[in-house]
Formats: structure tokens, sequence, C-alpha cells
């Protein structure tokens, strides 16, 4: 009995499974590059074991408690937001019993990837099989195979970005940097707490930053160049890119003493609502253009409107499993900063959307167009075997294979990473077996396809 | 010949189809469960024959007589809207002359179905064999078979639902209740019509809400007395639910006080139109927080823009065809009822939509996390395979199949009900069966969603 | 080796597979009508040689060099935008050595077609082969079998449209007739330059359009008077249909007097923005009135945002690869012309969309009720294998395939003409063999469908 079937994933129609066999074969050993991800680099810089499965699987982990909220069981029985676990067996069993709810879904798929290869376990997670899978899991994180330096190489990492505040002192990157430790872990700069200023805690934030940077941020100017010196510390531990993660993909080109001005505003508490969207446009932006000058490639994921549970955000905080996406608009949302740097050679912007009905209507079009535009792959609600193929059926023709990006795994799960990107390699593979068997491309193209879905575009479009 | 193949609606590929076969064996003899439809229980209540096959097939069909219309042959010819059919054969002829344009549809798979699993009829219909048809059809319907009461019996149907306005008198359930017959006819508190200020003669309506309950409904008081009063009597009379068609999913919680002020300004005839909207908002969430109280099950039907054609309308009324779905938000609208009763695990609210686009980017987002959100199934337009279809693939990976509720048949055709629930179950079969092909879940665990999906899902979210 | 496998674009599964081809074989080698499209008549009246290969395959096509645009390459050293190319082999083999971007597009699909079928070659275009490419294209090129006239001939080409300005002389077209030549090449006609204020040059287009007629255009009844007045030139010339690229789907119907006073102000430059969308929306339904006398077809092309990138238009101008999608609404935007005219018999109005979310929601729903509603196909961006696919799977179970009006090369590339058809040919009968293979229709109802979707419908919706 094995949880995972060597074709899952894989069309069953012979001809077709066949060729996707083949592709993958070649592509299933190719290390991971991770240009994406929440991951803690704190792990990577104490290296401290894991302490049960709970924190491993449960805890960190929305895609698994949204989903047992949604059927009825509280957050209080999940134990989640506590900072230790009273009872983890008792918050495992009520997941375990719990599992038949996540069939279907992706989850289902990373968790069985990760209980059967890393854990070595193959009867199915239920009531029955519960304490078993305790037992052998706890027992396992408190050996050195699975701290998490030993995890990364065994997982076969090439490379793997954090997400980072702006604010963040990079004290954990600059101790892997002088731990001696090979592995690549690098920093990705995400200033949305000091450019948007509807982030909890905005002033203070832009505070924190002039203090950070000995910039005066009351002004434009040091406000300017307190981001840019901030984007400089970043790229000096390795970073590569930015990222944005707005309510709307709005950008705005107000010349620089509109821009000026609304900062005032802006940063005295005395703008309006309406020129609160516009100055996170306005600095959209401002970090293209500093884009073009440092050479970060720029992330944007619009389109999720935060804590939409209102209940849920007052007791537990963000992050809760109740962001929920909504329709987003590109075409006049960009085209200000696309008529500024849209055609710039050194300008890589990568969007990313929440709305899958974009993918045809306005990101390819947009991306076969734009020098400057790539396509981010299909996004949290969406980074799932389904939605991976509407993504490739809804953008190859369009824009091709080559203005995307490959696969980013955008977890806060360790443990998911190689669950994931099989997943991804997996998918492509299908999806290009299928152009092969309706003889639309050749099997030699496929499979140099398949390499650069895998490891060829991600390193060349994030320069890593 | 046949017009039903045994793998009607299975994929092609041999082991999908072998599975699908395995899966849909185990459901198809199932009872139905039927929580949402349109047939009258006044059919059930006085079991008179069926006059003839215009009568049952055409005239009460929207899906087959817009179809036509849209073809130009105009609803004079097809005696829509008449009391009594003058040439019922006539009618039936140009009906079968034009068969060839339901192709492709669901419609024709309901209607062959009906011809051949209640009528024993094996050609196809067309001008060739109108007649034969019409007479097979006339006979059959004169017979003690045929009467409604038999049908409900042959059709093996557990409970079936109707809808019913505010206003009805219940009288049709109190005789099916008083008569002795064993069948299930339940009715649906539908309360559009007093709750609405848009709908014809709402301001008579609320004046015969109050007369009918004793309330006085020309007070906000009174008006919310006389409501939570009909649903008692629905519910006495069996009802485990309400359904609200509003033309948006729009609520509102606007506080006691302005809710009355602004009721007062909507009965007396002086609220804008934006105001008649934010009434209906507003009474949404009501009809939320009695829910919470009395435990229906509440269904919410938006996004139809109602009687589009004002030519049809002004000539044939309602319900001619010419209904229109529109673009339908849920993120934003629903906001102010999920703030107030989201998180009540004594509220269940299920989610309609004719926009497809909100399935993956919306609706199973808000599903798969709020613990009072089931998704109903495919609505109308999309009440098809393909529809199905794009549904499973798209709300699956996010909410799972445990935040839906299995089908609505929804139809006003009650020949159709077999057939459009075999055309449920093979459909959920033929999806299953990939998962299952594919690898991604186990044939046991598909076999168990499939009776989850055709009894258990439905008995258990409406309470039957 | 081949360029083409005789099964492509065919589903995989062998049964289904089998079902393809033989509807396939029925329809291939049927006569191609092509009622929509942008080649030019002077091909035709002047009967001159093609120069070389990039003046016919690359400096035309904006699908080609939008999308090496997109990945980096300039548009200088693709020489687009030059009246005659310095260095043809040069730009070829750039163009050659890129030919990889074109993986998975419908691009790589026509010009394969065209190289095999046109030119006997049959090994991959690439960087290796590019000078044997560019050899045997320009050697024949200058024999008479690809003259214009011959090509038309040889492709098996029944009618062809162009589509015209409504201030064109349509002197090509009458140079055509009376050359003699059996060859059908008739005008749309298209008056977005005289009826959109926002166009470059309107109020002067408006003169002309006066001068041409001998109108006086600078009132309403004269500007009403010349526009039927070319529509009756076109009519004179074959023209069956006429044409709108209008920003939205919007429609009005003012009234005779506000529309004549809109009609002042636009015309005297003192109308505000808003407005112009309103006389936009006025003169869709003041021609779809003129179609209820004159008989014209009426296509409807809304949702591009032209020209997107401001740099590439203000050095290169019009369709320059940077037209952009946007969401596009049809219910109330269609509705004061659908009040007007929907139920009309003697008008047809044939919608297309960028926006493929209105497929189901929308436009199915629309062509489903109204008289005098049909579907084009998709269009653009979804001209493609999976494109058509989502259009039949999301259209045809509302609107049957009868509301539908079969196939539009809309080119402006001559050669791609047979081979967007084929892909045409085979995408219909991949989708039908899969309702044949599902049961859904019978294999002969199928047969005949495809006979429609090739040449039926076609000739039935346009009057060729």
């Amino acid at each position: 009995m094995a949880l995972l079937n060597d074709d899952r994933l894989f069309p069953a129609e012979e001809t077709t499974r066949a060729i996707a066999r083949r592709l993958y074969d070649e592509i299933r050993g190719l290390p991971i590059v991770s240009p994406h991800g929440h991951t803690q680099a704190g792990w990577f810089a104490r290296n401290q074991p894991f302490p049960d499965p709970v924190a491993l699987f449960v805890q960190p982990d929305h895609y698994v408690f949204r989903m047992l909220y949604s059927q009825g069981i509280s957050l209080e029985e999940l134990e989640i937001g506590r900072p230790t676990i009273n009872n983890p067996r008792k918050v495992w069993r009520l997941f375990a019993s719990h599992y038949h709810l996540f069939r279907g879904t992706p989850t289902r798929l990373w968790l069985d990837y990760a209980f059967q290869e890393s854990f070595g376990l193959t009867e199915r997670l239920s009531e029955a099989t519960a304490d078993h899978y305790y037992d052998v899991i706890e027992a396992k994180l408190a050996t050195p195979d699975f701290l998490p330096r030993a995890l990364y190489e065994r997982f076969k990492i090439e490379v793997m970005t954090t997400t980072d505040s702006a604010l963040d002192s990079l004290a954990d990157h600059t101790a892997i940097r002088e731990s001696g430790w090979k592995g690549r872990i690098l920093p990705t700069f995400r200033p949305d707490s000091v450019v948007d200023p509807e982030f909890p805690n905005f002033l203070e934030n832009v505070g924190s930053l002039g203090a950070l940077t000995g910039e005066d941020t009351s002004t434009w100017r040091g406000y300017l160049r307190a981001l840019q010196s901030r984007r400089a510390a970043f790229k000096a531990l390795g970073a590569t890119a930015s990222d944005h993660g707005h309510p709307t993909a709005l950008t705005e080109d107000l010349g620089d003493t509109s821009a000026a001005s609304l900062f005032e505003q802006v940063i005295n508490g005395k703008a309006y609502a309406a020129d609160l969207e516009i100055f996170r446009g306005q600095m959209l932006t401002e970090m293209a253009r500093m884009s073009v000058e440092d050479g970060l490639v720029m992330q944007i994921h619009p389109g999720s409107v935060r804590n939409h549970n209102a209940q849920i955000f007052a007791r537990y905080g963000c992050d809760m499993g109740a962001d929920i996406p909504q329709a987003t608009g590109y075409v006049e949302q960009l085209r200000p900063m696309l008529n500024r740097f849209g055609n710039e050679k050194n300008l890589t912007v990568i969007l990313f959307t929440l709305d899958e009905t974009t993918y045809s209507r306005e990101l390819a079009p947009l991306a076969g167009h734009y020098p400057c535009l790539k396509l981010g792959p299909p996004w949290w609600f969406h980074d799932s075997p389904e939605g991976m193929m509407r993504f490739r059926e809804m953008v190859t023709e369009t824009a091709g294979f080559y203005n995307t990006v490959g696969f980013n795994d955008d977890t806060r799960a360790l443990l998911s990473i190689p669950a994931r990107h099989d997943v991804a390699r997996r998918s492509d593979a299908a999806f290009l077996a299928r152009l092969v068997a309706e003889h639309r491309i050749d099997e030699d193209e496929a499979a140099e396809l398949a390499q650069e879905l895998t490891v060829g575009l991600v390193r060349k479009a994030y320069k890593l």
C-alpha cells in the first residue's frame, strides 16, 4: 500500500500518459529553485528541531485550518494562535479524523507526499491511524535528519528566498551567511508595511524606516532615499527581487511635485481614502523606477481582500485563512507604470493574480507584448493541479511559455516544498504531454520546455 | 435503437469510463432528494392527469421555447401563455421539426431521458416521428401510471420541495398532508414579493402580508413579526428552507434605527432607487437573523436580470426565457451579513451563482472558510454536463466536496426530475472517476463521495 | 519528416480520435467561406507578387512581431513600419532563430501549415534552416502560382470579404469586378472612423463623408443620410455586412431630438468624454435601424483597448500588437438597442467578445433568446485551439450550435487563411467527436453539424 502512485496527476489516456512519464522522468530529479516563499530564515539560522506534528503541519498552515474551520471546528479546539500547544496529540487526532475533508484538494496531495516521502508513512491518515502518524512523525522530528538545514539539503534545494519586511534587520540572513553553511537562503524586499498607508501602524513604520536608514522619512526625498537604502541592504545579502502585495494593481505616475505633495498629506494623516489608493499606486511606479536602477525583479501580488472575517481578525489577527480574492483589473491599472517603464529592457515585472478571468483577457495579452512583463505561476487558491492546467490553457496561446517564469512554492510549510514542486512538475509534464499527443509540438520541444519550466525560466527571470 | 446509451456522459477513455461506471452503479438507484424546485403542490393535491404532450413538455419549459424563439419561431405559433392550447398537435409538430436545435444542450438530454424512460420511445424525435410521439405520450398521460402521485412514486422521490410565495396560503400543501398520501412535498419560504420594493405590487403585497398574519406591516416591528409568523407557518408544514432571488448578493447591516427609518421611506414610496437596493440588502441580513433563530436554511440566488426583453415582458409577463445573468460579486456584498452571522454554527446559507467566474475567485474561498456558508450546485444555465464539470473543477480544490450540498433539479417540469438527477449523478461519477484515474483520490473514497454528493450532503445541508 | 501530423488537434483517446477523423474527412475539402477578414482588395485588383518572406510572414502580422517584441527584440531590428525592408534576410534569420517562442501558440500552427502546404517545407524553422526557408519561399513567391488570385483559387475560397472604411472609394473592389476575374471579394462597411468621435481625425472624416456623398454632414439628418448612402454603395459592390469596433458594447436609444442635439455638440467639439461614449452607443442603434431597412448584417467587435503602449503608438501608430482586451459587459449595454430591434426577424446582429467570461454568463443566454442575435466565433487572442474549445464548451449548452455562425479567419495574412480554417475545422471535429464519444449526440448528427459549422451557418448568417 502507498499514499502516492507513480502516475499521479498524469492523464489516464495511455499515449499521453506515456509521454508525460518520459517528460517527467527528465525533470523529477532537477534541483529545486524556489524564488518566492514564506519560510523563516530563522529556522536555518538556528537549525533547531520542529517540536511536534501539529506545530509542523497544522498550526502554521492556513490551508489546513481554514478547511477545518469551514466545517465547524473552532480555532480554539485546534489551538491556533497559541505560543505553545497544550495538547498537540488531541489536536492531531481532531485533524486526522477530518482528513476526508481534504479529498480533491492540493493540501491532500502535499500532505500525502510529505507523509510518505519524508516520514515513510503509507497508510492513509484517519482517526484510526492518527496515533501511529503522531508517533512516527514526532520521533523523526527529533533526529538530525529533520533539522531545517538537513531538510534543505535532502530536498535538493539550489536556492530559496524568504519574504521579508522592509523593516527587517535581516539578522537571520546575516547569521546564515556568517555560519559558513552552504545553503542559499536569500531575502526578498517586501515594503508593503512602509508604502501602504492602510497597513497597520504605517506612520510608525515609516518612522522606523527613517531610524533604520538614517534618513529623514518625513520628507518625500528622504523617504525615497530610505527605501533605496533598504533595497541596497537586501541586495547586499543576495536579494534579487522585491514583492508587492497591494489590494489592487493600480499604478500612478503623478509627477514629482504632486507625488511629494501627496506624500505630505499621507504622512500627516490628512489624505482621503481614495488618495491612499493613489499613493499605493504611485509607490508601485516608484518601485519600478528603482528596479530599473538597481535591477531588483519586481513581483506584484494584487487582489486579495485581507482579513475578511472581522471576528477572526479581532481575535487572531492576520493570515488566519480569511483572505478572499476579488475581481482584479490590470489593463488601465498598470498603464501609468507601463507608459513610463514598459519598454525598458532592464526591468522585469512579474504579475500574479487571484482572478483567473484575467489570464486570457488581460495578463497574457499584456505579457505577450511588453518586454518588461512576465507572468508568475498560479497563485494561492490556484496553485493546484486544475489551477495550473487552467493557467497553461489560458495563457500559453497568447503569451507562449517564455513569458512565464516557472514555479513558486509560496509556502510557509517547509515540508510542503518538494511536494509542491512535484505537483508543478507533474502538471507541466501532463500539459506538455497533451500538446505532444495532439501534435501541436514535438516531443523534443516538450522536453526542452519541461527543463525551462522547471529550472531555466525561473533562474533567468529571477536572476538566480 | 435507443435514445440513451448506458455510458452517456462518461469520459471515452476506457480506464476512466470503467471507474465511472462502477461509481455510478452504486448511486443510480438511490432515492431522489429534491430540496429545491418549482413543481406545483397543486399537482399532488389534486392528482389530475396532464392534458397533452405540449402542456407537459413545451408550454411550461422556458428552456424549450426560448431556444425556438431565438431561431425565429414566435411565441404565438407555440401558443405560449394561453390558458388552453388550441392545436397542441400543431405545436408539437413545430417543436419536433426543430428538435435539432437542441443538439448539444442539456434540454435534449433531459427530454430524451423522459421520452425513453417514461414513454418507451426509442426513435429520435423529428418531423417524421412527431405524430408517433404525440400519440404515444397522449395515450400514456391518460393512464393512472402518469398521474402526479404515481410519477412521484415511480421516480423514487424521497422528498421534494416547492418554492412558494410568502403570501401563499399553502392550501395545496395542507391538502396533501390531509390527504393521507405518503409523498413528502414540502414548501419553501420565498419572500421576494414582500421584501423587494421593486417586485411588482410590492406595497400591496406588504399589505396582504399584514392581513394574512394579523400584524401591522406598516411598522418595521410589525413587518418583521409578520415575516417571522409566515416563516413559522411554512415550518409547520415541513419547510426547512427559505429562498431569496435578489438582483445582487448585496447585504447590509444598518442597525435597528436606520433600518426602521429606511423601511418607513420604502413603505411610503419615498425611497430612492439606491435605497431600494440597500433595503433588499438589509432584508437578507434580517432573514439570516431569523434563520439563526428558527433554523430555516437560507438559499441565495442572485444575479439574474429579470425580463430583459421589454416587448416580451409587456405581452407575456415573467419567466418567458428572457432572464439574463449578469456579473455578480460576493466578497464585499456578503460582508455585512457575514460580519454579523458568518461564524454562527446554527446557520446555513447556501450560495448560488450565474456568474461562473466567482466559483474559484470568490465562492470557493468564502465557503472554504466561513462555517455558515455552503455552495449550491450549478444553477440554471449552468445546470448541464459542462457546467457541472466546471463547477467541480473550479470549486473542489479550494472548498472541497463537503462544503457543497448535492444536486438541485430546480425544475418546473415534473418529467425532467429523474432525467436531471441522472445527469448530475453521471457527471459526478465522471468527475470522481477522473480523480481516481489520475490517482488524486482512491476509489473507495470516490465511492463514499458519490454517495455523499447524491444523498448525504443534501439531506444534511437542507435538514431533510 | 513533416511539420504537420494528420491527426493534429484531435484528442489522443483512440475512440474519440477515430470519430474526429471521420468527421473531419467530410469537411476538410469544403470550400472556404470567409465572411470577415482584413486582407487587401488591392492585392486581387493588381495581382502582383509578394516581394519576400518577411513582407509576407513577419511585417504585416502583429501576432508574430508582438511575441518577438515581448522577448526583447526591438521593432527596429525587425524593420517594422518601414515602407521597404532593407535587409529582409537578416530579419528572417532573427525571426527564425526565435521560432521556439511560438511553441504552443496558434501562430506556430498557422505558420507550419503555410510552410508545408504552400511551400513544401518539412523541416522545422530554426536558425539552422532559416536560409533554406528564405530561399525556397522567395523563389516560389516569384512564380505565377503565388500571385494573389492564384492563391485565392488554390485555397478553394468561395467568397472572401475585406473590411473597409466608410470613406474608402472602393476603387479596388470596383477594379476586381471590372477585371472579369471570377473571385468573389466583397467589401464590408466599417464606419468607426465616422461614428466614433474619438477616432483620429473624426471631424475631418465626417467632412469627407459629406464630400463623398454630397450630403450636408454638419446636420444630424444629412449625416444619417450620408451613412445610408455609403451603406448603399457598399451593398452595390456586394457587401452583406457592416462591422463595428467600439471600445464597449454600449448602445443607446435617445430619441430623435436628443440624438440630433447630441450630434450637434459632438460635431462642434462641445461634448464631454462621457457624451462621446453615449454618441457611439446611439450610433450602434442607428446602424441597427439601418440594418433593419437595408438588410446588412451587423457585426459588433467591442472591448479592445487600442494602442495601450503609448511609446509604440507615438512611433509606429496603430495595429502594432499593443491592443489589450478589457472586461466587457453586454447585458445592460445592449438593452437599448434590443428593446428597439431585438425581436426583429429582418435583423442579424453578430456579437463578438475578447472577454471569455461573457460566453456562458451573457452571450449564450442573450443569443439563446433574442431572434436577432447570433454569436461570432472566438476572436483574436481566442482564435486558437483552446479558445475554440472553451467557446463551444461554454456556449453550446445554452445557445446551441445554430445560434453561432461558423468561422471567421479575421486575418491580414493571406497565407494563413487555409491554415486558420483548417484549425477551426479540426477543432470543431474534435469537439463534436467528444460529444459523440460521450453519447450526447449521435454521429450522423455530428456529421450534419460539422457541415453546418463549416459552410452552412456562415452562408446563412452572412447572407453569402
